[in-house]
């Protein structure tokens, strides 16, 4: 099959091996996957991974041994591959198994490919009115959703999301559904606008926001994010940490001490909420999308996607 | 009155004025004082503090004007001093009041002297049952019970406790009350011990410690606590900070991130559940009194105080 392949640089394979799944799971023919910051983080070397990245995507299941009544459903995954017997799965946490493989990001190839495969009970039917220009944002809105799952957040509450992008804009949408007093920080009009036209406030970095705010939630994907959320969280408030990127940051915690202030880390959320959320209308993604490449100009696409400001690349696998 | 001030150093002043209880405020005649760490990072120029020290104390009211049900009444004083006006204090958290002055620590002089003023709503009486050197814990015993305020530790939870100083042994005893399984990890076999004899079990720095533990109590007073906190607690589970110390931490957030760790900053807490513990003998304190000073010999008992590895010195006001 047609894959793009990393190995310490990406290129376009066409006799790539297409999967062969094993036990439990299913074997699925891709349509559309789109490129996320952790794909342009692996390609710079981020968790020393090779083979076929990709983990934001929409198939039609090919293959389902033992499970036929999902062979020719269109569905979208989630992404981490737990092992279903270690502690730390029999506690409810299958996201954080130590054994899991993630597709496209450690131990399993994904996405940016004709075929992938995934266990049967990672999947997830898109409804028939979502097109796959919105079912394939399901993962990154689901990790948007995975605040709302650690995070009491009250109508009342002020919040403010620090980061226009990508995420950024999905956070805040998610976010603004609580009823609470949002305000979005980003660096770029044009894209605060997309939030603008729904109504949601937002404010360009240096122009004034209101401190002491409730919630932060800080996604900028740069260590300076989290000194920004320190300056702007109340007493006693929370900063949700959606950030990854290398190396640490110089984190004054004395000061969260005598503040009192609450971090939370929060990565990979609930699949079948955003899925609600995208059939309800409720979330806009298709704003997100500034380009569609055919797979066998995926490295293109990658480029383009890395370029300051971009936000959603999708890549089309089937063409 | 007499009097211990410090102005760059410490020095015992004789004639220092007695404080006039303004309205609303209670004077009180300060029987017995307790030197804690923040004490000692006072002398070494913390918060620029100017004035007389001390923050843990007992005392009995001398004159509350417009309140003379308390005079005579030995008490406890809550140390943050609102202004129980601004949206802070009407949100119901005037222990972060930015307009607070705190005693002994920040704008508003302390226990070590013969005289003090506290507003009389911070007050608590003191059981009589409870001796004077069991109540001068009062304050660093509610710091601890602060973490049960915002923390739900469960009673099947897997607690570590890391430090063995005067506010590790006191976390660990109130921690100890869930019914958790808890772990002291310390320095010292000597201050692990008092908590051994309660059949607490501890560990010394080195031994072997199970990690992935749900929560982690970090209380060494130093910067490297933090690492030691992310590398023993599992995936989603807390940490709840302590320490307070110059400086900041080479903190590695995108771990946080990607374990969806939540750090939780924790500082003063209620005195009168730490009352009620107390009362009911289920914290024992009397054991970590290192050494009781006279108010002439203070200068002393800080410098006793700061020995490394040396537990609670009392400085006797009245003798």
């Amino acid at each position: 099959m047609r894959a793009l392949l990393l190995d310490k640089e990406l290129q376009i394979v066409e006799d790539y091996p297409t999967p062969k799944p094993p036990p439990g799971e299913a074997l699925i023919r891709v349509l559309l996957t789109g490129i996320c910051n952790t794909d342009l983080e692996l390609v710079k070397g981020y968790m020393q991974f090779r083979g076929v990245p990709g983990h934001e995507f929409v198939g039609v299941v090919e293959r389902a041994p033992g499970a036929e009544e999902w062979e020719g459903k269109r569905v979208v995954g989630e992404i981490n591959a737990a092992c279903g017997k270690c502690p730390t799965c029999r506690a409810g946490r299958p996201t954080h198994c130590p054994n899991r493989t993630t597709l496209g990001i450690a131990g399993r190839d994904g996405a940016f490919a004709e075929y992938l495969t995934l266990p049967v009970r990672h999947l997830h039917t898109v409804p028939q009115s979502l097109p796959d220009e919105a079912a394939v944002f399901t993962e990154p809105l689901a990790a948007a959703c995975e605040i709302l799952q650690q995070v009491h957040v009250r109508p009342t509450d002020r919040v403010i999301v620090l980061g226009d992008g990508k995420l950024g804009l999905l956070c805040a949408q998610v976010l603004a559904l609580t009823g609470c007093d949002l305000t979005v920080v980003g660096h770029h009009r044009r894209k605060l606008d997309i939030l603008a036209r729904r109504g949601i406030p937002t404010a360009l970095e240096g122009e004034p926001v209101e401190a002491e705010a409730d919630l932060i939630v800080e996604t900028t994907g740069h260590p300076g994010g989290y000194a920004s959320a320190r300056r702007l969280v109340r007493p006693r408030g929370t900063i949700v940490l959606k950030s990854t990127y290398h190396g640490s940051v110089d984190a004054d915690l004395t000061m969260a001490v005598v503040d009192e202030v609450r971090l939370v880390g929060s990565r990979c959320g609930p699949f079948a909420p955003a899925l609600r959320l995208l059939a309800l209308g409720l979330v806009g993604v298709t704003p997100l999308i500034e380009a569609r490449y055919p797979l066998s100009e995926a490295p293109a696409a990658f480029e383009h996607a890395a370029r300051p400001g971009v936000l959603k690349v999708l890549v089309d696998i089937g063409k």
